[in-house]
């Protein structure tokens, strides 16, 4: 059985910042995995099976959750009172509302706040179905002002998600060779990221990825791997991801294949001082636009104008699917200050038509004083010039 | 740049379909990554930033997408219309939510279905405030309709998917010791999937993923990986994942790791038989809850009793955050027929709370006059007996 990732005090700590928050809701309600997970401490991830995580103001939390999640809702959350369901009751979504509005009914609570940037429409109709008379606004702005800063013990899984990444990015280095099919050099640096969490954190449940792109596909940031060789000529994206449960970092490296075309030489250099601007850009009290200005004073500079796509983000419980913090994107509007405890990712980059849109992609800890910068991978100037005949 | 993975004459049959369901609606919206890739032909995971496909009635289908997507939409996906929206303008979802706003209302569109049962909260509520006189409904049935039944393109992908499966369990079966970290084995795994996907399908995305528990921890049936050495006396319960453009496969399997306690034992026995009883009962026109009941018959008579738990689901589109279709899930309650051309996984298990919760899990075609049993993998009593020093 997995041990409790948060502490009683931990979890206690961040239901008591949704209580102070609420004014004048009387509970608020995860439907969403980030959500349920940070005021629980169990992560579940749905598969279609609601896991719903109740604060009330006035009342202990609960949780209504799946039969077959109940055990791990008990190992690792630190809520008491779990309110199950079973696939044979009917379609999950109606029988977990049902159970969750006789919980409200039972407390008299009828204006609640949800997640609802994460929350799906189904959800809350479901709820309305059930109880009329419900009341909900959506309170995610209150649960990310929360989620925002860490805590001592949500850092010590941001460095071990990073130090992770960063024996990722040292094995892809490593391995790199113009000609290896990227998704299997992918493949090889996953393996070194499992060999070393597991050495290094036996207890933690930890979820690894690596891919790249080069050339035209850059401009698709967000893809899976496919099958190519790596090919001289072309700027080469690599992105290594750790979680160490569900606290993601992300170390992002942009690579010369052999020799690189002028054009692509000229956006490497612009690239890579535009990222140290950016970090450098990082301060307790700045807004988060500063690091983006920075960049893109760079970028407009060396005439590839202002960057259409933000500097970074906040990480923290985050993945492609769900969590992203808007309040924290690094980007010109954005005039909320950096605070300390804050960790984001600093990764500027702008879109080349004929050259790619490639990044170095770094873990930044907001401090008291400035920054610390949590990835130690390599970064400037990188190249691999080995071809996998020779290697 | 990828190629395509749907030929337009594929998008164009599934926008018909939507079209020709709608009913009183004068356009599909399409939210979720789910939705916004069926519908286009082009899978954005979105973090965080919309990526919107509307099917109007009488109009072409169009998408409003980020800047730094629009890329990936235009060489992957099948819709000429593309309205961007850059990470400059302000917090994405509200940007998005104006641009649907106006291309709704150029077109004078006014009533719209939805996926509603993926789509956030947020972005309803986002569009309704840019047009306070839109009528939303949900569609999602409308939209599970049609992804029931899988095309012959369709069926390409998700037979690539579990070939890849296939590679991995015969790997994993391969590699395991007594003694060997579970995360570290299920990287080899991953990486013999990698290779294998390179060489046999280098031009499809695909995602990877293998991981494994045993004992009491697999009562938490969809964790990440923990750096646990294999134990003997355990059921090992493993997962292999892989998907083609996002066409996921699951082959999963129980393996008794040295000699098993009376208990396990028996259990694995029942399961075993669970497994083949359900598989045998998948023909087209039989209810849902059939391989169900067929599974529940065999625990029943040996004690357990019934199961609380589904025997499966439909695989397609889908992961553990999103597009599952309850219409198909295996279950006592769920009379809808199967049908022809939906791909089901059967893995009926039950919990048992001193042995776990394990299962076999196969990939299943309903074909006109039965099944096609997709994975290969060896089922049946499998054990694992060599310890790491000795392998």
């Amino acid at each position: 059985m997995s041990s409790a990732p948060f502490s009683s005090a931990e979890i206690e700590r961040r239901q008591a910042g949704v209580r102070t928050s609420l004014s004048d809701g009387e509970a608020f309600v995860a439907f969403s995995f980030t959500g349920s997970f940070y005021l629980s401490g169990a992560p579940i991830v749905h598969w279609g099976r609601p896991t719903v995580t109740v604060v009330p103001k006035a009342d202990p939390a609960f949780m209504v959750v799946s039969a077959s999640e109940k055990s791990r809702a008990r190992s690792l959350g630190q809520i008491d009172e779990l309110i199950g369901y079973d696939d044979t009751e009917g379609p999950n979504l109606g029988i977990a509302a049902a159970r969750l509005a006789s919980a409200l009914s039972e407390r008299r609570i009828t204006r609640v706040a949800i997640d609802g940037e994460m929350a799906t429409f189904a959800s809350i109709e479901a709820l309305r179905a059930q109880d009329r008379e419900i009341t909900i606004r959506d309170g995610t702005a209150l649960l990310n002002a929360l989620r925002l800063v860490n805590s001592v013990e949500e850092l010590d899984y941001i460095r071990a998600a990073v130090a992770i990444s960063d024996e990722g990015m040292e094995a892809f280095l490593e391995e790199a060779r113009i000609g290896r099919a990227e998704s299997s050099l992918a493949a090889r640096t996953t393996l070194a990221m499992a060999d070393f969490a597991a050495r290094a954190y036996p207890e933690i449940e930890t979820h690894l990825r690596c891919y790249s792109q080069q050339g035209a596909r850059t401009l698709e940031p967000h893809s899976g791997t496919s099958g190519e060789p790596l090919t001289a000529g072309n700027l080469l994206q690599v992105v290594v991801e750790g979680s160490a449960w569900h606290y993601l970092a992300a170390i992002e490296r942009t690579i010369a294949v052999g020799e690189l075309p002028t054009p692509h030489d000229a956006y490497y250099s612009t690239l890579v001082e535009a990222h140290e601007a950016a970090i450098d850009a990082v301060s307790p009290g700045v807004p988060c636009s500063r690091p983006h200005e920075a960049a893109d004073a760079v970028f407009v500079r060396d005439g590839y104008g202002p960057s259409p796509v933000g500097a970074g983000l906040s990480r923290g419980i985050v993945n492609e699917w769900e969590g992203r913090i808007d309040e924290s994107n690094l980007r010109a509007y954005n005039k909320a200050p950096l605070r300390e405890g804050m960790v984001i990712t600093v990764e500027p980059f702008t879109i080349v038509e004929s050259v790619g849109a490639t990044r170095h992609c770094d873990m930044i800890l907001v401090t008291e004083s400035g920054r610390e910068r949590l990835s130690t991978s390599p970064a400037g100037r990188l190249q691999i010039t080995t071809e996998i005949a020779s290697g």
